[in-house]
């Protein structure tokens, strides 16, 4: 097995389009393994796993759980709402604090972009960005994209659109920058309110009209309305935008295509997407969900196999 | 061993008299194992369990809890304060994601009557009901006539007082089901504004007066006054309801006879029991809880004997 | 290896010198147990601990589990929000129930002075202060004098300052008992609102001028300035204490002697201590920490020792 070009995860920027083959090679043995009776492995046995969450999360969260439970590493979890932050503790301290327990990973989740930047250049272990504010969620994007290859093939030539709030969207930005080094085309669906001004560097599509959209695409990757985000303005409410960009069955068959559904979860069930798109055939929803958990094993093992284990 | 009637622990309602005897010969065992110097088994290894509290639990998911760990299942614990469930997912969704991860088991309490039911319709996984709403505990009512029939030797033929709060407790409820199935009697005791309309059709008697109940019974059951649900109104208050339903030694040492004293916990010392009371060699308060760990281990292991492992 | 004089760690009051260096040979040997690429020792497989914190913690709770994990205890935590607590159930209650479900130690944090002493009348478990109200934290004492002890060679004869709110640091309370009993001479430093009325009957000097103590002692430990609990009036402000008794690179350059710096954590940087001074190698706050796991994991392993395996 070839080592990853990287030390930590930190976003789909920093890693090379051969880093990905690398992370799905790796997950489709460890995907072998959760189908198992047994369904652990003694990998990582000597590796302590720090799992600190500043927002909250209940899928991520579990999953990473699962995946280095399943890699019978020892972990020990964190959450903000209990912890020194709230004392005045800077970051860098928090987490060397956690290190001199002789934690050898972190994943973390933190609303500051760049704060998983910041640590790795401050402290002496490896570190996954379980999503750092509106910017990079990069685990979210390769299991996207694992579940899109596992489902056609392949994701070069693939044209996949992310549809919805791509301003506030830390999964669209990771899935652009993934999708991109895998030859994939990507366009961008939603009101001009929730698509960023910048978007025109980042060489994607834009397109308004989301029936125009979908019958472009070949994956179509629902993104979830923050209805408990009460800051961001949908444009112009909930509603509308329901009419406008939520996906029902009745625009699925009128297209002139089959396409593949994705949503990243948790679903608004009758907001961006109805029950009976996703729990229809189109959708690999669930599957994107069980496959987070290989795709997780595969970073956290390849990461930990350059531990200096001397 | 024979397997039980049912794939999943959802109510006392819908599993028979021999389900409860093949649980308890299977908590016999294991309750020689918890009391073992290692006082755990491997038999679980190869299982994941979800413990989903959509309630706040300490001794119930405690309990769970150290039960799983000692069949050495792989445990992730899940509370609603920091679920998506704040998201606006659907539970539906929220427990098919966890699923997607592989978990194959699902101990969950939840608000909602009823929630278990709809779920084991909709998902495919073991679930055990660690309490739902005003509905049943079933595990609890378990674990009660475990030790009933620990203390006096059977529960058949014996006479059972449920006092205090019947019309907001599934302890209540649910031991009545399970008493019933056993061949016990069963009488409620409490004043009138806590009794249920329905109770008449459950077969069971009625008595308002305390000292009548106790020295019909063999044993009593001392419901929790649940004192942090201020829009239960006990009647007239919660004083009055002490000296009409409140246990005390007084009470014990003036009936014609020798009764056990159970209590689900957490007690008010000094509302529904003094201390005195509770401490004394009548109550069997804490083999209640040494027991529930023991039962719920033989719950746990014979629904995951039903888990296809093709 | 000699058994220690105590039962429970309930303060550093109630223990010997004699049972400090039992704790620290023992946490010699752990030290390298956890420098080790597997970090794990499986000493412990057959106790259950309950880690309770009635007050919130980040740095103590995890280095707890750290240790218990790498004894492979089997581990539950509990925490005041979300436990029965707040039903109105008492302290011996809570502890009882938990400890039927055979639980063999409990390490718990509690707000009230002598909470543990209480417990430990009370019922038939192991167990460890992890910092009770403003009295005493032994852990953190023996974690400090083993640092000591590590970086100077021994205890015995060294000059000690605790810098800061001596009045409300259950840190200084600890750490004075621990170092008279090591034979080191304590002295206390901070202002006069800050220092306790009977500091003069524990026989520590007392000095209100920073660089005097500093010109006295080979080690001073800074305590942290509780940011958080507005209800202590730091004299004048926190901006004129940091102006008198902040440490900063200055006052440590032009010292006429070299010293070793300490702090508990979590750090407010800028505060009671610069960070250049906290980064520099005059500092051994991250030792501390690292050495906290290991001390922890001796004072586990030697009080598991005493419990009863018939």
């Amino acid at each position: 097995m070839r080592d990853l070009s990287v030390d930590h995860l930190l976003g789909i920027k920093q890693i090379t389009s051969e880093d990905i083959e690398i992370i799905f090679q790796t997950a489709d043995s460890f995907k072998q393994v959760i189908n198992r009776p047994i369904k652990k492995v003694p990998s990582l046995r000597d590796i302590t796993i720090a799992n600190m969450f500043f927002e909250n999360s209940t899928r991520t969260r579990l999953s990473f759980e699962l995946a280095e439970k399943r890699l019978s590493a020892d972990v020990v979890n964190f959450s903000a709402a209990s912890s020194s932050v709230k004392k005045g503790e800077t970051l860098v301290d928090t987490v060397n604090n956690i290190l001199s327990m002789k934690v050898d990973m972190v994943v973390m989740r933190h609303p500051h972009p760049g704060a998983h930047l910041f640590l790795s250049r401050h402290i002496d272990a490896k570190i996954i960005n379980a999503g750092d504010g509106t910017h990079e969620h990069p685990t979210q994007a390769l299991l996207d994209s694992y579940s899109i290859r596992e489902k056609l093939g392949e994701v070069a030539g693939k044209k996949v659109v992310i549809v919805g709030d791509i301003k506030h969207s830390r999964v669209a930005l990771s899935n652009i920058f993934a999708l991109q080094k895998q030859g994939a085309e990507v366009m961008v669906c939603g009101p001009t309110t929730l698509i960023p001004k910048y978007i025109g560097e980042l060489g994607v599509k834009v397109e308004h009209d989301l029936r125009k959209a979908l019958n472009w695409c070949d994956v179509a990757n629902m993104l979830r309305i923050q209805l408990e985000r009460q800051e961001i303005k949908y444009f112009p409410s909930i509603r509308e935008y329901t009419m406008q960009y939520g996906l029902t069955k009745e625009i699925l068959d009128n297209l002139d295509k089959e396409i593949v559904v994705m949503h990243p979860g948790p679903i608004n069930r009758g907001v961006e997407i109805t029950s009976e798109v996703a729990d229809s055939e189109h959708s690999i929803i669930l599957n994107q969900v069980e496959n987070g958990v290989a795709v997780r094993m595969a970073i956290i093992y390849l990461l930990a196999s350059k531990i200096n284990r001397d």
